[in-house]
């Protein structure tokens, strides 16, 4: 690499965009850390009139962002368009091929095509890092690469979905319902104002799950999905019960291996109020590993929003500026094994849940009848009648069972005219 | 470097005997992520014959460590010893002069001559590697010198002394007095059964300050003490105090910037039982960082032991494996800039008092009278007589004042009858 860095910024969103501004900031600091002078020759987005945040020069704006590689010669491209297919793929593939380093935020498209784009670095001898993918600014990736390269890890789990952690702690905070606060979140920039689904269903957090699996556990990313549930059933009701129960409930993101399998999970826990995890409250990520020999270490930074992604995305830009080519996932790509998906039918939890029912005689009993049946023994039982509507809301915890088993005992419910809704389940956290 | 790397261990105590047994575990893992091929072919301690939790292999053990360099071609070396000066120092001078890389945990060394020993490793184009130093096996330094590296630091601080923290959580878990939870932290390794004043008194502590403050504000190690205080003087009484005020006792390490010039102290500090830093319990340590783009950053994992210090100090192994050579302090030696001292006359902050005092009529208003005097108000105050031996404990917490201040107003109490002691004070985290 000579001493003069050409730099293309693709996808001039709230993250592209930002990042232009900490790259005009940041120059200088740069050329002093590294010894290298950074340039922007290249941006591109749709728009070239879109009144934007940063003054763009526009000589350098490219409509295509694939004709930058026709008219100029870059050393490094962040791709910040977002998306797991088309245009994102093409411009970071072609870049690598061009023998171009890349940097991306882009989760939706190294959870999808990262082994893919991993090998086409590793072939064309370049770098492609996504520390920012994963948890904002939290450096959890250079962490697991580097800080703890040669421990064993066991475990890694955590918030990884800002969005989501938000609006649990702010429906807690306000009281309000989870369509009111993910209108707040929306207004905040918190949450996507088109389609915010991602990060409720859990697809956002799945996708940092299995990025952080890879590495950890140096296999190739994953294709099965385990269990992935989102927050959208969560109700304030529940908020309120888990409150009395001195429980939270907390979007967490697993992936651990078991007898040699890898399970990969994301879906809503019941923590202890006291837990760390339990503190970790609105836009706040946090990871937690489990290692040997350095035991149970601790990351918790901002997980979301264009500050900590730039904070991310530059401090890849000086790995790249410092140093040798890296391998994207830590160790070379044709060493990365694939690895056999746990079976999620196994995965034992006490449950937390709540049913909704005519307030009658007897429903108590085919409840707890069929549960027994089931030999899901019950640790408590919390029934709060609602004599105006003639109904009750019944909240069991239960003692451990697996997936199969409590899928089996529940579904019967579904057709039960007495159980006004398909019960709420909760995972308690292990 | 070639791909065989020839590893020197100087100090076979706790650490490096558990790292030889790494070193010899992972030795496959550390070809697959770096290519290299480790061997070690020299170690040293005092006593050839002292039993030891690794088998060495006699024909490489050297008495004295500098006939290493005499005797053996060597690329990388790990000093164990962990002298400040003396011998400790030497070796890893003639090893950099040497063009050998060095890996130490030694905080005593690299807060003392570490600015000395950076010049070294630069001139002759190695490493020299102390992740190890500071935090146990939070990767804190990579964090800082990588992970985080374009950002405005402001702030670190957090616990920094394993020791000091398992000793302040043991005394209020088993409500035991200092002197008895010290002899089981001994007994448990938790302190070193010769002499732990340096544990005890922040000096430990206040080493690892001075190290992240140079990496965290790019500049020269310090020399001044702007103020440092140890646990010596924290009395079961005070935990239990502090527990009825919904407060903890922690032992924090701060670093700052205040107005241009460098703050860094250790002194014991009252937080908030619900803070996150309360909650930080037993040998665990936790690094807090306030920067800018990424917010505030938080990595807690255990402080000290030989596993979490392995774990760092192979990471610094596979950093000079993988990659190009590194500068010690992030910034070329010549970059780094003295920093003023801030005054410590200037530190403000609110303040438990406790007092023990002759039950008299007077003592009290003695007491309230001096602080009004000085201006120092009082926010809260308890009085627990003690009838049966005539004496009062009275607890003040005031409202800010300054260190000039509080010690001007404080003074008067040495020669006062009355007051029993020297008023036990402790400062309240902002
Ligand atoms: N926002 C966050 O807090 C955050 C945090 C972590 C990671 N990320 C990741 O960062 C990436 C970018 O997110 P963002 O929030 O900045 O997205 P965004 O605000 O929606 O920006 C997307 C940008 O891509 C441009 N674009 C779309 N199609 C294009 C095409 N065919 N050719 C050229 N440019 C095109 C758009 O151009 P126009 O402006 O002209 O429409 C827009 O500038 C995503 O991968 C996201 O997951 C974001
Ligand atoms: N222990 C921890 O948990 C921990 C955590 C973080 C950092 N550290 C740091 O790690 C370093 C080592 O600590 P440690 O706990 O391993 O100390 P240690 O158990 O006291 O071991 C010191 C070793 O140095 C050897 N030694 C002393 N003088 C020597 C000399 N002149 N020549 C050759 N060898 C000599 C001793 O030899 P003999 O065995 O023959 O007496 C002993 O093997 C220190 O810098 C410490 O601050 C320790």
């Amino acid at each position: 690499m000579t001493n003069d860095i050409k730099i293309a910024v693709v996808g001039l969103g709230q993250i592209g965009i930002y990042l232009l501004n900490e790259l005009n900031i940041k120059k200088k600091d740069i050329e002093l850390k590294t010894g290298k002078k950074i340039k922007v020759v290249a941006v591109s987005a749709r728009n070239i009139s879109k009144k934007r945040r940063f003054k763009i020069n526009k000589k350098i704006f490219f409509k295509n962002p694939l004709d930058i590689f026709k008219e100029t010669k870059i050393d490094i491209l962040f791709e910040a368009i977002g998306l797991s297919d088309g245009i994102s793929k093409k411009v970071v593939e072609t870049a690598l091929k061009n023998k171009i380093h890349v940097i991306t935020p882009n989760k939706a498209l190294i959870s999808k095509h990262g082994d893919l784009l991993a090998k086409l670095a590793e072939n064309n001898n370049v770098n492609l890092e996504f520390e920012a993918s994963v948890a904002g600014g939290i450096p959890i990736l250079r962490t697991i690469k580097e800080g703890l390269s040669t421990n064993k890890i066991s475990k890694v789990y955590g918030i990884l979905n800002g969005t989501s952690n938000y609006i649990l702690s702010e429906m807690r905070n306000s009281k309000d319902s989870f369509s009111n606060v993910l209108k707040k979140a929306q207004k905040l920039g918190y949450a996507e104002p088109g389609n915010p689904k991602l990060d409720l269903n859990g697809f956002d957090a799945f996708a940092k799950v299995r990025i952080l699996s890879s590495l950890a556990f140096n296999t190739l990313i994953s294709k099965h999905k385990c269990l992935m549930e989102g927050i959208e059933k969560i109700e304030l009701k529940d908020i309120e019960i888990a409150n009395q129960l001195n429980l939270r409930i907390k979007l967490l993101g697993i992936s651990e291996i078991i007898n040699g399998s890898l399970f990969e999970t994301v879906h809503p826990c019941l923590v202890s109020k006291n837990s760390y995890i339990g503190n970790v409250s609105g836009v706040m990520n946090a990871v937690i590993l489990e290692g040997k020999p350095v035991g149970e270490s601790i990351l918790q930074g901002e997980g979301a929003g264009p500050g900590p992604t730039s904070s991310s995305l530059l401090s890849d830009l000086l790995s790249i500026l410092k140093g040798n080519v890296k391998k994207p996932f830590g160790i070379p790509h044709i060493k990365r094994k694939s690895i056999k998906c746990y079976n999620v039918n196994n995965y034992t939890n006490s449950l937390y849940l709540r049913f909704e029912v005519k307030d009658k005689p007897g429903v108590l009993s085919k409840i707890t009848n069929r549960l027994a049946k089931y030999k899901i023994s019950v640790k408590r039982l919390i029934q709060t009648p609602d004599k105006k509507n003639n109904k009750a809301t019944i909240v069991i915890i239960t003692h451990k069972t697996n997936e199969l088993n409590s899928k089996n005992c529940l579904s019967i419910f579904k057709k039960d005219k007495d159980i006004l809704n398909y019960p709420t389940l909760i995972r308690m956290y292990n």
